[in-house]
């Protein structure tokens, strides 16, 4: 292994300690080596906070002369919330930066790699990319396409069901898995469920059992008005979202409307929610990644769009014989089955085996 | 780490290399240690051959002198396809034994360990016994409850069908789970299916892509007799065992009497098959090992009535929407779900993720 790879390591396990609280900012870390010794490290905490980059170099400072930079994400050159940082790089002694990913966003975009070279810093790009890009892919994908990155989440029994044929969920996989479901909520912008899971399960859709300090927002998917608004996600901190179709006879109470926010897109033909338009609308509201957990028509609907760029799926020790399957409204032939997901990773809790599975590009 | 552990554990991996030759036989081991060092190893290649035990001492003769043989099973005492091994053992100069476990035919049984200490060896028994019941699952199983241990195996879709709506299977998982596949199917005494799974996929049920000398016999579950004898598994080497019913209509072709076995055994009051006197009557046979793989009412049946011990279950990376589920036959209440198994490894193929499940004890 090389240095730049060893060190840029280090850069990744920094960048993820931000996990959760960076949005609508990607997770950066940042490592300052002087011949061959870590002399300053940072990370970047949350949006407004200073950049990975900046505190690496507060970190350092009397060893900075001659030393190397290593960055998972180019310097950046505009004024955001805090000033441009590459000019701060340039100036401090760093001769050379070694950097994974190039910042996607248009106003930086290369233009950071460029200032670093004009004025005399060796830069070097592209190292351990891949890996760069899984660690910000909410924000990657974000910036690529204006979609939020959905993951959609589920949880099976041995024998692939959702639920017993009473519609009764609670639990399939063990309290390990549910711990780790809380952690996943903590890292998105938004939870996603469709009207049914609301009526029936009544969920929160908090992060629990983790410090959120900055909770996701609430997104259901509801053509038709609920019958009234006794449900958890209303009494629980955090705006909700209702995703529904234009001219929908939504009546929110007035002491709900701030609380609710209705997203109106077109309907279909066929009487569904235009779930394209849908992401689209939640994306232009900050929301960069989105954890989808249920129903099964939602789900199966979002799949057959292509909107779900991961699954992440728990499949536990509980043999039910018969139950409710994960994904409904498709039934597909063998050789016509989607096949987009590649298997990314694997990790047991308990008797429960989570597998998490990337959408091919 | 202690030198018996770490001993011990060479010895399991020369076992293994056992694996798939040694029935009716467990697969031992044996590692022969002087002042640290190895000076001797042997396995137990298949039933005729040489123990474990000699073989090692063989190995190491000229260095026995006041040596430590490790070994996972037990030194026999009686005369069996080969000499007892317990007096060569105490009578070259090993001055120490270290057993995994006790072995549970009542013609040794404790006898081993009671004869070597006799003779003025140190004995030391249990180190890593679960390893080692592990590792010799369907000897110890079959020695003490007389049934074969039978392992369930189903490849399941991301979303949990074992076929398309169409009944089509092939194929759910990848190439490499399916020669994994084949690796099982060498390791055990017989395959099972039921008789929809001749009749729809006409398997040969042998193993493939790998050396497999001693192959296993092949079990049709099937009340009711073929319209005819044109399969596969009747073209191919090795017995054909049919469990039926008392008295069934099944009239074998002279050509297939060498080939083909009736094991009648009683029908039950809803028409099924008795199927736990159709393992006590396998057993009977010397059958200590089945691999089931299908289809999922005789699964179901199976599961249900406590029979398996191990379910080995591939998830591929495929969605189907819908299809066939892999237990028919029962429909469980989340809170009466069957919890019986426990998570013990997991295994990656491809996009393929394999669990295997144990039955608790």
């Amino acid at each position: 292994m090389s240095d730049d790879i060893f060190f840029m390591k280090k850069v990744f396990e920094l960048a993820k300690l931000g996990e959760g609280f960076t949005s609508p900012n990607p997770m950066v870390g940042a490592v300052i080596v002087k011949e061959g010794r870590v002399v300053g490290i940072g990370y970047h905490k949350k949006k407004g906070d200073k950049h990975a980059e900046i505190r690496a170099i507060e970190d350092a400072v009397g060893h900075l002369e001659g030393s190397t930079l290593y960055i998972n994400l180019e310097p950046c050159v505009h004024q955001g919330s805090t000033p441009p940082c590459a000019p701060v790089v340039a100036q401090v002694g760093i001769k050379r930066v070694v950097i994974s990913n190039i910042d996607p966003n248009p106003l930086v975009k290369g233009k950071g790699v460029e200032y670093l070279r004009s004025k005399g810093i060796e830069v070097l790009t592209g190292v351990l990319e891949e890996e760069g890009y899984f660690l910000n892919r909410f924000f990657f994908h974000y910036m690529k396409t204006g979609f939020p990155y959905v993951i959609g989440k589920m949880a099976l029994s041995m024998d692939g069901f959702i639920a017993d044929n009473r519609g009764n969920s609670k639990w399939i996989t063990g309290e390990d898995s549910r711990k780790y479901v809380h952690r996943l909520r903590g890292n998105v912008d938004a939870i996603m469920v469709g009207k049914g899971t609301i009526e029936k399960d009544n969920p929160s859709l908090l992060p629990r059992f983790i410090y959120s300090p900055r909770l996701p927002a609430k997104v259901v998917v509801a053509r038709k008005p609920f019958n009234n608004f006794d449900y958890q996600i209303f009494d629980s901190e955090g705006i909700v979202y209702i995703v529904t179709v234009k001219n929908s006879k939504w009546r929110v109470p007035p002491n709900l409307r701030a609380k609710i926010e209705l997203v109106e897109v077109d309907g279909l033909e066929d009487g569904t929610i235009d779930l394209r338009e849908a992401l689209i609308a939640l994306g232009k509201k900050g929301i960069q990644s989105i954890l989808c957990e249920g129903g099964s028509f939602l789900m199966g609907e979002l799949l057959k769009l292509g909107l779900v760029q991961e699954l992440v799926i728990f499949y536990s020790n509980l043999i039910l014989g018969s139950g409710l399957k994960p994904f409904s409204g498709f039934s597909l032939a063998i050789d016509k089955g989607i096949k987009d997901f590649k298997l990314y990773e694997r990790l047991s809790f308990q008797n429960d085996t989570m597998v998490r599975f990337l959408k091919n590009d």
